[in-house]
């Protein structure tokens, strides 16, 4: 048949994987089939030869990941007690500060980072004011280091100084711990970048005042069980990274009668349990060491492709895998995009900070957006969106959590153990539920919204990974 | 074409509404389309006379139903104090015993109510064991009167003696209160007809230790805004007939500093909040005194065709309508279909028991299941149901309520007024939640699952209703 004659009939078309022919196809109201498709790796050659190769190693990587996944799903996890992190932190320095991220260095800190390190002087009492802070700082040596450096994590700015007091978690399968800094609240807080002196004023407040209330609880109650809550908080609208009211609800429960049984004064008491109660993300430093936790039960099995680390720096985004865990794969960080706080938009948003998106990492978070609804509220999109997103992280992990259920996907386990290798292939990023930061210190949250890595990471790290293979 | 040579072709068939015919069709491997269809009122020609009628004042019933409805939705609810029934309901007397359900008489009592109105004289003191109770009952006059008959509500047998403690809910829109007495725990537990002396025991220390408390906290407070809490509650996967945990949570959470700030001794106090969160289902005895308010806003409104309360004293099921406050529309009750706990069976029921079907009538229970995939875990049934329950009661309500929103379901409103013309026109019945009691007083629960009233009590409203109007 002649090209002519075709074209003169009535046409009937499969398209596949070219999205603008199908505009053109529309338009001249052609009957077609469509078949969504996309070249492995982007097309990218190098890529494909480096899956090729993996292909050749897939019966060893496939059972390394099968070893990750099935040491992260028994990981338990539970908060026995809060301390000052130099008290609590193997390797934390007096001179050190963490934050959150990859490595970064003083120069290229973003600003909220910034803000918050310089807080943090303050709030040591190595200087008195912000401005005698950044003279300390060009004066005395102050070592920087990830969270993740000495197994812990902070949402946004993750700032940590010696004196901070951290929640300690504990895995008794692994006898492992991790920990993070308190939780603030909303608004202006040091997280965001904020220094003010209300703000250093709240941190000494929680040193002196609730660490030691909620210290003394714990040893009361032998220990809260963290992993528990999440797996209840799951099926009650939580996702626990951005939303976390169910789970601080029933932490609260949880510890309220314990903290009544310590020996503080009455006052003392009833204000530490009203900073529980009136901060609806006080569990958010709870489910993030947890996922640590789990995550770091996952680190260092030789040959295996799963993520155990997502983090951001403001400024850059690492991610690590399990067979090299002490190689940062970075590329720089992207925007969220979600809904802002009237007055903002994204011109006044920093890029993605925090390790917040240990999280994700370990399946809740946006990877358990459909047993939270009510996040679209929060981070944009609909209900429907919420549920393929959960769907669609399946796509990319190596297994799923029975621990973590999604009610209303029937209770489908929520996805686990991202492969990069998947990543790869099919080019779909990890989802991430994200608070939105002002890229000026101090101003706060601006929003909430839907952000992924750089494909750039899983690149360098599957280069990196495939490395360690004979051809 | 004769009816022999029809028969000897290739066939299409087109069903309507018979099932029966489709076995046949499929036994014979004949292709149909089948058309659900059931003839309005089940083809009771009675019935369909009563439609038509009504279908002639459609005008005025309809309007009467959008004021039930706006008045249902404005409805708010406070608990604000907790008082001695005889000290907070008024009509309540000091030889009266309220109980669940339409009017009732001992001798047709079901058998744990039985046992519920004996433990309640034993808590009285007006006698020292249950074998002098009976007694008791035989020298003495007590007067039985259903909750609802003076604005209480109590779940399962419902029972409640003058010394009994109460929710008082106020409705500051409308300046009407309602009445419930206090959720004992599950278990043994007077509600489902348990009365030794452990039971007893705990009532008295409600009374005596636990009423107090609570009355003194919500006076520090000023009230808990029940409404409030039933609304974030369908959005943490609570339904708050069966399943209250979220509720419970947040109301623990609000009621935990007042508590702590009332003149009670450190161990009272701490008991008292022990008591509270060891309970999932504390807050069952909140939602429903919210709901009986909500709908006695809706109650006394002329030619109006909505349901105002639903409610079985586990021998009979009555239900009310908004015009004919007065009458009781009763059948015997149904058996709840669910499941059960280990070792008992549907033979061990008793027929469905309880006030706690308002929680339906006010459109949350049953008809928001789609708010609660996890409750399908406890009375059986699957996600897709739940959310088809929910769905399908649309079907026979007059509107909806923004207020209370189905999130898996895009946020949908959940179905608010049931309207008996709906009810009889379809043949659908509204969707109950319900706990399964043991036939024996004092086993307790055995179960849980669904029930439905029965069509008779619909049947009997819409004549009595039909009959207010003109030809």
């Amino acid at each position: 048949m002649k090209i002519n004659e075709l074209f003169g009939k009535d046409l009937y078309v499969v398209n596949i994987g070219s999205p603008t022919f199908l505009k053109d196809l529309d338009s001249q109201n052609v009957k077609y089939e469509n078949l969504e498709w996309a070249p492995p790796a982007h097309g990218d050659v190098e890529l494909i030869k480096v899956l090729d190769k993996l292909e050749r190693h897939k019966e060893e990587i496939d059972k390394a990941n099968d070893e990750v996944v099935a040491k992260v799903k028994a990981a338990q996890g539970k908060l026995v007690d809060c301390k000052k992190a130099i008290d609590a932190i193997p390797g934390m320095k007096p001179n050190m500060i963490l934050h959150s991220g990859p490595v970064q260095d003083w120069e290229h800190m973003a600003d909220p980072q910034k803000g918050a390190v310089l807080g943090a002087i303050v709030f040591e009492g190595w200087a008195s004011t912000v401005e005698e802070a950044e003279e300390y700082l060009k004066t005395h040596e102050i070592i920087f280091s990830p969270n993740h450096h000495l197994n812990s994590v902070g949402p946004m700015a993750g700032v940590v100084s010696p004196s901070m007091p951290v929640h300690v978690l504990y895995d008794e399968v692994n006898d492992t711990y991790a920990y993070c800094p308190l939780n603030e609240g909303l608004g202006g807080v040091l997280r965001f970048g904020k220094n003010t002196p209300d703000v250093i004023e709240r941190l000494l407040w929680m040193k002196n005042d609730f660490m030691p209330v909620l210290a003394e609880a714990l040893k009361i109650c032998g220990g809260i069980d963290v992993r528990n809550i999440i797996m209840q908080a799951l099926n009650m609208g939580d996702e626990c990274h951005n939303r976390n009211k169910a789970a601080t609800s029933l932490f609260f429960r949880e510890i309220t009668i314990p903290i009544m049984k310590t020996s503080f004064p009455e006052e003392q008491k009833e204000k530490a349990l009203a900073f529980i109660t009136n901060n609806e993300h006080y569990f958010l430093n709870l489910s993030m060491p947890y996922c640590k936790l789990a995550q770091l039960a996952g680190t260092g099995v030789k040959n295996a492709s799963i993520v155990t680390i997502m983090s951001r720096n403001g400024y850059e985004f690492g991610i690590k895998i399990s067979c090299l865990p002490d190689e940062w794969f970075v590329a720089p960080a992207l925007m969220v995009k979600g809904l802002y706080f009237p007055g903002y938009s994204e011109e006044d948003a920093a890029p993605d900070l925090g390790d917040s998106c240990i999280t994700e990492t370990n399946g809740i978070g946006g990877f358990a957006m459909a047993a939270s609804p009510a996040i679209v509220k929060f981070v944009g999109g609909t209900v429907a969106d919420a549920f393929n997103y959960s769907q669609s992280m399946q796509e990319i992990t190596w297994s799923n959590n029975p621990n973590f259920t999604l009610p209303a996907l029937d209770f489908k386990p929520s996805a686990l153990g991202i492969d990069i290798r998947k990543v790869i292939e099919s080019g779909v990023l990890p989802i991430i539920n994200s608070g939105i930061a002002h890229k000026k210190a101090g101003i706060g949250q601006i929003g909430a919204g839907l952000v992924t890595p750089p494909f750039e990471c899983f690149r360098k790290a599957i280069i990196a990974f495939a490395d360690q293979f004979e051809d």
